[in-house]
């Protein structure tokens, strides 16, 4: 029944997150003068979630977000120093090299010989493009969907586009929230992988049952049900 | 024989340009004890250029590009004041009204009946679907395609993904460096209608002719040819 399975990128596909904590760590060290690491988080986090509507997902929106942060949290009191550490952050973080999770390849090598694979993210379209050719994953997939947020409505379009029933459609991802649940709601397939680490904005606080929902700890695990 | 056309968005469906050159404006007034306007100009297209291939096009990397700059012209004398009014110009270019040109609506409600329409363009997916969205225009294409680029390997994903041959693809824009040449080059239609602002990145410095070309001066005179 299963003819196209779309994956999330990122902490699906490759390493994540972790660049996003690890930023954030370093961003909080900077001004250790002025808050506690914790304070800290917390004020980020906000940021974040305050500019998420107008911003949008990505690591140019979450730049953006520190830089306001640390002139919020230091009332105007950071220096062009650490405003330029900020920035270099950035991008490095465009650049930083791609690390492929686990098994994924030969997951994706098998599948795609069954299925139309195609991968379903949110965030930024050059910076998702730029981290699937870095992959060499490339030639697994029949298209790459940057989605502006996961929500039913965005599904639907995706599903409209792919030309296919949403029965027909598997979404596979890390995400509860983003790749399981609104996926579930509009009649389509969900299985749940989890990465280690979960961006609290990411974060659902209820269990998951549903006849076309699975959990699996690891993607190689997909083969034997698929 | 020309079956789907894709419209440009920024400057050729609505006003685009001229809130970056206001911008650009504002931005060079706050740094006059520093360099002049023209020294400015110069310096912002330089740290846009060299930003580029790493950040890409729209708003986001134009604010991180300007944050940078202002850090550059000053030497690191900038105060966090002036940097909180480079996010603001950003945030306030995100959330601005749209401004549909004359005649636009008239032209795609007919250009709707005989072709499939859609929107290709450059720049950021979620604020290119938000300005789609703000411009009560949504209803007349069938889908918003939003490129990392306009180069002919660009053009040959969209027209795949259309699934039609290229001489049935014609593409409509203000831009010749972008909507035009590449098109042309892999053998669609393109026709131009300029803006009468153009970024120093979009210009190009020969004259375009083709069997396949044809430049107008307003959107309404397509409907005298299609």
């Amino acid at each position: 029944m299963i003819r196209t399975i779309a994956f999330d990128a990122d902490d699906t596909l490759w390493v994540n997150e972790t660049y996003f904590r690890d930023a954030e760590d370093y961003f909080c060290n900077l001004l250790t003068d002025y808050v506690s690491f914790k304070e800290c988080q917390k004020r980020l986090f906000d940021m974040e979630m305050r500019n998420l509507p107008l911003y949008g997902y990505g690591i140019k929106p979450f730049t953006l977000s520190l830089i306001e942060c640390a002139i919020d949290i230091t009332d105007g009191d950071v220096s062009s120093e650490t405003i330029t550490k900020i920035i270099d952050i950035g991008k490095e973080m465009l650049m930083a090299p791609v690390d492929v999770m686990k098994g994924v390849e030969k997951t994706l090598k098998t599948l795609s010989k069954k299925y139309r694979l195609v991968v379903a993210t949110k965030g930024d379209l050059l910076d998702q493009e730029r981290k699937l050719e870095k992959s060499g994953l490339s030639s697994y997939f029949h298209h790459i969907e940057v989605m502006s947020d996961k929500k039913p409505v965005n599904y639907t379009n995706l599903i409209q586009h792919l030309d296919i029933e949403p029965a027909a459609f598997l979404m596979i991802g890390n995400s509860l929230k983003s790749d399981v649940v609104p996926v579930l709601e509009i009649g389509g397939h969900a299985y749940h992988i989890p990465f280690h680490t979960t961006w609290a904005h990411e974060q659902i606080d209820f269990e998951v049952t549903h006849k076309q929902f699975k959990a699996f700890e690891s993607v190689t695990q997909l083969l034997e049900v698929l």
